[in-house]
């Protein structure tokens, strides 16, 4: 049996497929008013119907030293006037710790950046694996016009340090280019 | 760029498919002769011919506090008398860390046991994620007729203790059934 408190926790398995997840832990949902302060613009007509633009299935696991939180995203297609959607974006509040992506479907880029400026763009897709050192920002964008999804595990005493992320932004954002796609500084 | 010495280490992806894994790290092959003693019994046809039963494709992780390893594993079908192939299997030395599991193809079970003496058995498979908890040491069993696959991320500085799966065994061994598959108490 699995118990979320991890007291008693033993080997499990859990399923998925593009259907029906089912990690059994938290199931986090981000709809657009939810975060559209991380885009360059607004858009009235996404406020008004303020779809999802990205969605987490965690596993049940405890978040302590020693456990690896795993989970799956999916990241929806769109553009706020042609910036792709994308995530918040974070930091781990405890800094020495990585992060592995196995991308399963759809194309996005993570971006990825340093307190010392240092920044990165890295592409995901199936059959990719990204590396996400410690001390290293991660913010995935969806650049296809389908579901970005894709397969994560992290230390679960990570921890998400979102502010940081806020105050300072990315340095660059993603927009859909004629020709492909476009970074701006931002 | 992507130093394995881990110095200046920045985000990075690697690319994967089922003929050619390229993970730019350590490439680890085990053929029968190396590993027959895990075996109930040995077969001469297998020690003359000596074949890959599995291989294991790290990525360029630096094993150390913070970092998380990554790998693919590819468990070839076959058996030793019935007794199907198998990896080592090993506890963690840093005995508090975890380990997750996603399968891409084939179907297999993890083996996991404590030094406590409890013992679960896990299926995995495509859309199957494997969680195995601090503390349990973990086998791998290829039980169908194709290579089995999976994508594994654990802490780099976990390290791997063989040593005391090697003097105590599993508590069970996996054999083909007439219908299925069966577990002999070693």
């Amino acid at each position: 049996m699995i118990s979320k408190e991890g007291k008693d926790m033993k080997p499990f398995v859990v399923n998925f497929s593009d259907i029906g997840i089912d990690f059994k832990g938290n199931h986090i949902v981000r709809k657009y008013n939810d975060i559209k302060h991380i885009f360059k613009t607004t858009d009235p007509t996404l406020e008004r119907e303020n779809p999802v633009i990205y969605e987490v299935f965690e596993g049940p696991i405890q978040e302590k030293e020693g456990e690896l939180m795993f989970l799956i995203t999916i990241l929806y297609p769109g553009t706020v006037n042609g910036e792709f959607f994308m995530t918040k974006g974070h930091y781990h509040t405890v800094e020495n710790t990585a992060e592995v992506y196995l991308g399963l479907r759809g194309k996005g880029l993570i971006l990825c950046q340093t307190k010392k400026g240092e920044f990165e763009a890295v592409e995901i897709g199936p059959n990719k694996v990204v590396y996400i050192p410690p001390f290293w920002a991660h913010r995935t964008v969806n650049i296809s016009d389908e579901p970005l999804i894709f397969f994560a595990v992290y230390p679960a005493h990570a921890g998400h340090d979102y502010e940081t992320v806020e105050k300072e932004g990315f340095k660059k954002r993603i927009f859909r280019g004629d020709n492909g796609i476009l970074f701006v500084e931002q």
